[in-house]
C-alpha cells in the first residue's frame, strides 16, 4: 500500500500545480453549470439562488486547490496575481490549460448528470437559440439589448471588480488580516455580490476558463459551431479578451489608489523571497496560504 | 445532585459516540423534515429557504456532535472519514445505527410538530402519490422525467461533491487551517450549494441515514408500503447506495488529485497516533476537532 | 466634560446589565417589527427576507449587550442560562422586565417609524381581525388551522431547539471555540434558521419578551384587547409559557445527551468561580463573553 | 521601475486618506447602484437581491480602504467615528469631499455599463417621475404614500441603527473582539438587515455621500434638476440631513446606556493616544484596524 503511494506520487510542482487548478476549476464550473441547470431546466430556483452556487463554487475550488497552486482558477486572475508577483509568469500557460481542461470535464460531467431532464426539456434537440436552448446553461451569452461594445466594456468592468477586491483582500498591509481559513469565502462573496449587480447584460463570466472551457464542451457535444459563432462571432471571445484587460486594469488601479503609497517596509526577510529554478524572484505563496514546506522543497525539480 | 449526575454519566466512549451522532443527526433531519413541510404545507417557504434550512440543519448538528464523536451523521460521510483514518471501522456499525435512529425519532417528532397542518393539507390521507402527497415533506422522490439510472448517477455524483468538499477542508496541509469553530459553517455551506444545484433530479438525499430514517417512519405512521415500494422499488435504495459510492469515489479522487502528492512529513509525534483497543491505529481525532481529553481516556474500556 | 462624564456613570451592576438587556431586546425586536412591517405594507420583503432580518436583529442584540449583561434577551433563553449557572438566579426578574421593557419602546418606535404606511394600509382603523389586520406586524399570531394544543407544542419545540442550540455553542468543550466575536452570528443564524423551519404554526416568537412587549404596545395603541382575547384568551399566554417549557427541556436533554457524560475536568481554578454577594456560585461569566473586569469589580455593590 | 514608483508614492496622509475614501465610497456605490440598475432593467433580481449587493458593496468599500483611512465612506458614520475619537475632526471635510467624489464617479461609471439596457428601458428619455423613470437606480426616492416628516424620522432612525451597531462593534470592551478581517462583513451586515427591515418609507440611503453624489450625476448626466426638485425641493436634502442627525444620536444613546457605565479602565498606554500635528489628541486607529505604521510615520507632514 505505502509502496503504491510512492509511486503515484508526484513530485514535479508544475504537475502538482496543474493538478490543482485543474480539480479547483472542475469544482468552480461543476457548481456554475449545475446551478444553470437547474435555474433553466426546473422551477426550483431562482436567479439568486444561481448566484449563490457560483459564489459556493468559488469557495468549494479554493478550498480544493488553495494550499497546491494556490487557487487562481481563472486565467485572467492569474495574470493579476502574475502582475503582483504571487504568481511567476512561467507558470501562466500551464495554469490556464489546466483552467481550461477542468472547465471542459466540469461541463461534460453536469451534461451526463442533467442528461434525462435535458432531454426532456429540448426533446434532444440541442440548441443555442430559440425557446429551448440550452448553450446558456454551459456558458454566457449575452442580452440582445447590449451592443458588442457594451458586453466588452461590461466584462472588463466585472473583472475589474473581481480583481481589485481580489488584490484588497491579498494586501498584508491593507486593514486585515482576514483568516487564512476565511479567504475563499471572502473570494466567492465577491462573485457572488457580483452577481447580484452586473449579470443582466452579458451573464458575469468574469473568467475565460469558465466560460471558453464548457463553450468547447457545447460545441463537441451537439451543440455545433454556434456557441461560437453566436453574434456573427461577435460574443465568444468577450468573456476571453474582456477578463483580461480588467484585471489588467484592476492591478494598474490598485497601484495607483493603494499600493504605490504604503510606507516603504524594511526590506523583506531572505525566506520571503524565493529564487526560482529560472532565477526569477518571486513573494512567498504564504501570502496566499500556499503551503510553504511542499512549495519550496520541489523548486528544484521544476 | 452531584451523585444523581455521577450515576447517570456514561463512561463508555461507544455509548457516548452513539448519544451524539443521534443528537447530531436528530438536528440535522429535524431542520430537513421541517423546513420541507413549510415548504409544502405553507406558502412561506422557496426553494431556497429550503436549502438554507438543510445547510443550517447540519452546522447545528455538528455543534451538538461535533465534539463527542465528530459528528459525520451521515454513514457515507462516515465511510470517507473511515477510509481517511479519522474514524476507526470498528465504529462504523455502531454509529450508522445511531444515525439512522436519530432521523427517525426526527421525523416521528416533526410528525407531530406539524400534526395539525399535515391534517389541514391530506385530510387525514396519507399518500405518497397524487396532488396531496406528503411522503416527500419527510423522504426524497425523483423526478418523473429521470431515470433511475441517471437518478444513481445523480446520488452518487452529488454525494461525491459533499464528501471531497470534506476532505478538502479536513486536510490540514491544503491551505486553510480554517478556525475550527467555523468547519460546522463550511459543511453547512456544502449542503446548502448542493441544495441550490443538485435538487432537480431527485432531491438531494446525499445521506442514507437522513432518508432511510424518516422513509422508515413513513411506512410505520401511516403511508404504508409505498415510500419503498415507489417506482417499483427501483427508488428507495437509491440515496442509500448512491451516497456510499460517491463517498468512496470522493476518497480515491482526493487521494489521486492531491493528497498523495504531499512532500511526506516527517513521521506524526507519538501523541498524535493512538492505538485503539483492538490494535489497529487511528489519526488522532483531533484533527476533526474531537476533545481528546474525553476521548483518549475511555479508549481502555471500548 | 469628564465631570459630566462622571456624574452620569452608574456603578450598580444591576443597573448595568437592565441597560444592556434593555438596549439589546430594542434592537432585537426592533429589527423583528420592522421587517414585519415592511413585509406586510409592502411588497418588498419575503418571507426569507423577514427570516434573515429576525436573526441579524438577534446578532446586533448581543453585540450591543453582550459584554454587559451577557444578552440572552429573551426570558426563556435567561432561564436555561441560569439553570446551566452563566447567569445567578436573582438577577432574573430584572433582566425580564428589562426585555420587556425594551420590546415595548421597540414596538413604539417602529409604530412612529410606520405610522404613514400603516394608516395608507389601514385607514387608521387599528385591527386584529380581517383583511387589513395590522396586529400581526407586532406580535405573533396562529395559523387558524391549528389548534392551540399544537401551537403549544410548537413554542415548546421552536424554544427547545433555540435554547440547545446554543447550550451547545456555550459548552467549551463541545468542539469548538467559537471564535467569541462570532458567537452572536452563529446566534443569529439559529433564529434565521428556524424562521425557515417553524414559521407555519404560530409565527416563531420563541421569546416572551418579544412577543408580550409588543402586544402590550398594541393594547395600549389602539387595537384594543384584542391581541390578548384573540381565539377566546387562548393564544397570547402561548408564546411566553411555551418557550419557558421548551428551553428548560432543553437544559434536561443537553444534559442526558451531552453534558453529563464529559470526562469530569480537574477542579476549575479558583478565579473562574464567582462568589456573588448572596453567596451563590456562579459560573465565571467569560465563557459567555461577558467583561470580566466590569463584572466582578461591582460584586460588592449588588 | 523603482523611480517610477517612487515618484508616483504619495507622502501626505490627508491626500492618502482621500484616495482610500474616494476609491471605497467609489466600491459601495458601484455596487449599489448596480444593483439597482439589475432590480429595474432585468427581471433577474429580487429586492432581497438588492439588499445583498449593497452589504456586499460596503464589505468591500472597506476591504479596499480600511487600512488607509479607516473606509467610514458615509459622512455621517464619519461623523459618529469624529465623535467618539476614531477620526480627528480636521480630517472631516476632507473625508466627505471624497466620499461625495467617489459615489460620483461610480454613478458615471454605472451609466457606462448599463448605457444600453438604459436605452432600451426609457428610449433614451431620462426621467424622474412616470413609469420609465430611472432616476431612482441612481439615488433614492420616497413612496409617495410617506409624508416629509415621516421620511426624515426615518433617515434619522435607519442611520441610528447603522451608526449604533458601528460603535458596538468598535467598542473594545463590549463583549468582542471581532476578528479584525472580519469587521467588514459585520458592517456589511448591517447594511444588509436595513435593507430587509427600513427601505419601504424611503429607500435606504442612511448616507449622505452615497445619496448626493450619484444625485449630482444624474442631475449633470440627462435628468436635469428633477432629481433636486422632486416633491417640491422637500426631498433631497432629507438623506443628508437625516442621517447626520441619526449618527449623532447613535453616539449619544450609546454612551448614556454603554459606553459611560465601564468600570475606568487605568490610563490608556502613552502609544494608544497620537497627539496630532495640531495639537489634538485622537485614540489610536488601531482600533478600527487602520496600518498604524503608515498612520503615525505621517503625522508630521499633515
Amino acid at each position: 500500500m505505502g509502496m503504491i503511494r510512492e509511486k503515484l506520487r508526484i513530485k514535479n510542482q508544475i504537475i502538482k500545480d496543474m493538478l490543482g487548478e485543474f480539480l479547483g476549476t472542475f469544482f468552480l464550473v461543476t457548481f456554475a453549470v449545475a446551478a444553470s441547470a437547474q435555474y433553466v431546466l426546473t422551477d426550483l430556483s431562482s436567479f439568486l439562488t444561481l448566484n449563490f452556487a457560483n459564489g459556493m463554487g468559488l469557495v468549494f475550488g479554493i478550498y480544493a486547490a488553495g494550499g497546491v497552486s494556490g487557487a487562481s482558477l481563472n486565467p485572467s486572475v492569474s495574470i493579476a496575481l502574475c502582475l503582483s508577483g504571487f504568481i511567476p509568469w512561467y507558470k501562466y500557460p500551464f495554469y490556464t490549460v489546466a483552467q481550461i481542461a477542468g472547465a471542459f470535464t466540469a461541463a461534460a460531467v453536469q451534461y451526463g448528470v442533467n442528461y434525462d431532464m435535458l432531454n426532456a426539456y429540448d426533446g434532444g434537440n440541442r440548441t443555442t437559440y430559440g425557446p429551448t436552448a440550452t448553450a446558456g446553461i454551459f456558458s454566457t451569452f449575452p442580452n440582445p439589448k447590449v451592443s458588442t461594445l457594451n458586453c466588452f466594456f461590461d466584462q472588463v468592468f466585472g473583472t475589474f471588480i473581481l480583481a481589485i477586491c481580489i488584490l484588497c483582500i491579498l494586501d498584508k498591509r491593507n486593514f486585515m488580516p482576514l483568516d487564512k481559513g476565511l479567504i475563499p469565502l471572502s473570494m466567492g462573496g465577491i462573485v457572488f455580490a457580483i452577481g447580484t449587480c452586473w449579470a443582466g447584460n452579458c451573464g458575469y463570466a468574469i473568467n475565460p476558463a469558465r466560460d471558453l472551457g464548457p463553450r468547447l464542451f457545447t460545441a463537441v457535444a451537439g451543440w455545433g459551431i454556434e456557441p461560437f459563432s453566436y453574434r456573427n462571432w461577435q460574443w465568444f471571445w468577450i468573456p476571453i479578451v474582456g477578463p483580461m484587460c480588467g484585471s489588467t486594469l484592476a492591478y494598474i488601479i490598485y497601484q495607483l489608489f493603494i499600493e504605490l503609497h504604503w510606507t516603504p517596509l524594511e526590506p523583506e526577510p531572505v525566506d520571503a523571497i524565493v529564487v526560482t529554478a529560472n532565477g526569477t524572484k518571486e513573494k512567498s505563496m504564504e501570502l496566499i496560504g500556499v503551503d510553504n514546506h511542499a512549495f519550496k522543497s520541489s523548486k528544484g525539480e521544476v
